[in-house]
């Protein structure tokens, strides 16, 4: 079946670029890093059931497949270039790979990646998007680096697309705006860039706040307090649950999609106008401390358990 | 599930280059491409009871799902670096990840390939790799560009890996040294890099030898005949299949990984004695001929039937 449904992949997903050499058609595609910069590399997998409902549209299956790889560039302070497609279908199904290819394309046209080759494969829905990239020497953002007195930053609002799947189960329905967060995240690349030479480290919150901040902690070897009043969340989110389920959804849902960064302390007022300048809202949640681990401040700087704060009913 | 399977993975696929700037463990890996060298990105899915029987020991699985996405490296004349590896496993099942790890890095360092990165996911089991590598500009072999009077090689045999298959679903049991190119494939690396400057195209045999050489015509908008009585096969499968069967075998069975080639006819003596100096074997199995497609020739040049050479019960 392969040869067909690359055709109608190839066609929908339409950026060129002058640094792809050799694109989709050979053994391997031949890409041109530009001089000076490194190559950024990851791959992410989406399996029916488990990533998305099944029963998710194809053209959400296509947009989310690229967006969440992006995301993980944008969390390094890389520029997006190509990606290359692994595509598992129970069947050589032209619809839904047309529909898949076209929101793909949609989404890869906004950001100029090109889709430079793939593989085709029968068997259980999934999706696996490697992502590829560049950054300067040296400007990477990383999850080490965190220095004691650097404040943490988010970018946007957190908790909607976790509250939007605690809909979607307890009352199959959602807001639009809670939906779209899930189904077409848009991945952070232009504050990614914005934050090179600024943040001294980046994640992108997939996992859930707590445990993205977690992994920036153990890999810089410090701790961090985070205060629960100050996260934020969106009119939506804060239209569909009460506060508690807000704070609950924003520390630990995953699929958010925003950016978690670390900066110093003093360049908190320059962040929040260069990200305004491109769109793109940050607030300051908490601030990195000596030790480790995180801890959760309440009003007055009293500490809540972080354990009651819904790790476990959202994690997976 | 995901981070204690990571480090059983990263503690076994243990191969260090220095042109990995950050691998495992954060967004994106980091990567230094060569100056003067294009980058080679490839992406092969094996999914269970597709790719590979249900029941396939895990050492057989992480040895092919690299191997698969060497062997197109191989085909582009590409010196291999680093992978990506997402798993996709029904559940956190440590031993098959051990098994599957410590598989997947002999193989790695057997051809210095570092793992910078990937992914592992709950789901249906499957394996995509994304294998990089480098390439000097303008050196890459490629599917376009076979010409007139090239004649077409091989490397090794053809058929072992189909044979092994079809045995296997008979009679339950075949040769070792059938099984071995079914579950260990050993992709033509250094015979890939031998061909640089030397073969007009080049293409791995993965899909067949008519498929796959159909592609290069294609691409290369001309025609080409093979002799049938010039195919190379195994003594294993020349003792365990008739005559007939061997041919329809080492022409449309997939799954050899030997690379086909064309280059000048006047260079063969060359191109048989420079890869029997890397120990691999080659031999002329037919020639590029003015118009398309494929024609197979018989004893005394007569024309046998492609329809009629098993191309639709090994295909898939």
């Amino acid at each position: 079946m392969e040869f067909d449904l690359i055709e109608v992949i190839r066609a929908r997903v339409n950026v060129t670029r002058s640094d792809v050499a050799l694109g989709i058609g050979d053994d391997a595609a031949l890409l041109d890093v530009p001089a000076g910069q490194q190559l950024v590399a990851c791959t992410d997998t989406l399996v029916a059931g488990v990533h998305f409902p099944v029963g998710t549209v194809p053209e959400d299956i296509g947009w989310k497949a690229l967006a969440v790889n992006l995301s993980d560039l944008a969390a390094m302070g890389a520029e997006p270039a190509w990606a290359l497609l692994a595509l598992t279908l129970p069947d050589a199904d032209a619809t839904f790979v047309e529909r898949f290819a076209e929101s793909f394309g949609e989404f890869a046209r906004a950001h100029r990646v090109a889709l430079a080759g793939g593989d085709t494969t029968q068997g259980p829905l999934a999706v696996t998007v490697t992502a590829l990239g560049f950054v300067p020497h040296d400007l990477a953002l990383t999850r080490s680096g965190a220095r004691a007195g650097d404040a943490v930053f988010v970018t946007g609002t957190l908790g909607d697309a976790a509250g939007a799947l605690k809909m979607l189960m307890e009352v199959r329905s959602a807001p639009a705006a809670l939906l779209a967060r899930l189904h077409r995240p848009e991945p952070r690349v232009a504050a990614g860039l914005a934050l090179r030479g600024i943040a001294n480290t980046c994640i992108d919150v997939s996992d859930g706040l707590l445990a993205d901040l977690g992994h920036v902690c153990a890999d810089s070897k410090i701790g961090a307090e985070i205060e629960a009043d100050a996260l934020p969340v969106s009119p939506a989110l804060a239209a569909s649950f009460d506060a508690e389920t807000c704070r609950d959804l924003a520390l630990a849902g995953g699929d958010d999609y925003e950016l978690c960064f670390t900066a110093p302390s003093a360049r908190e007022t320059e962040i929040v106008e260069a990200l305004a300048r491109i769109g793109c809202g940050a607030t300051r949640i908490g601030r990195i401390v000596a030790g480790s681990g995180l801890r959760l401040l309440g009003a007055g700087g009293n500490e809540i358990q972080i354990a009651h704060a819904g790790w476990e009913h959202f994690s997976r």
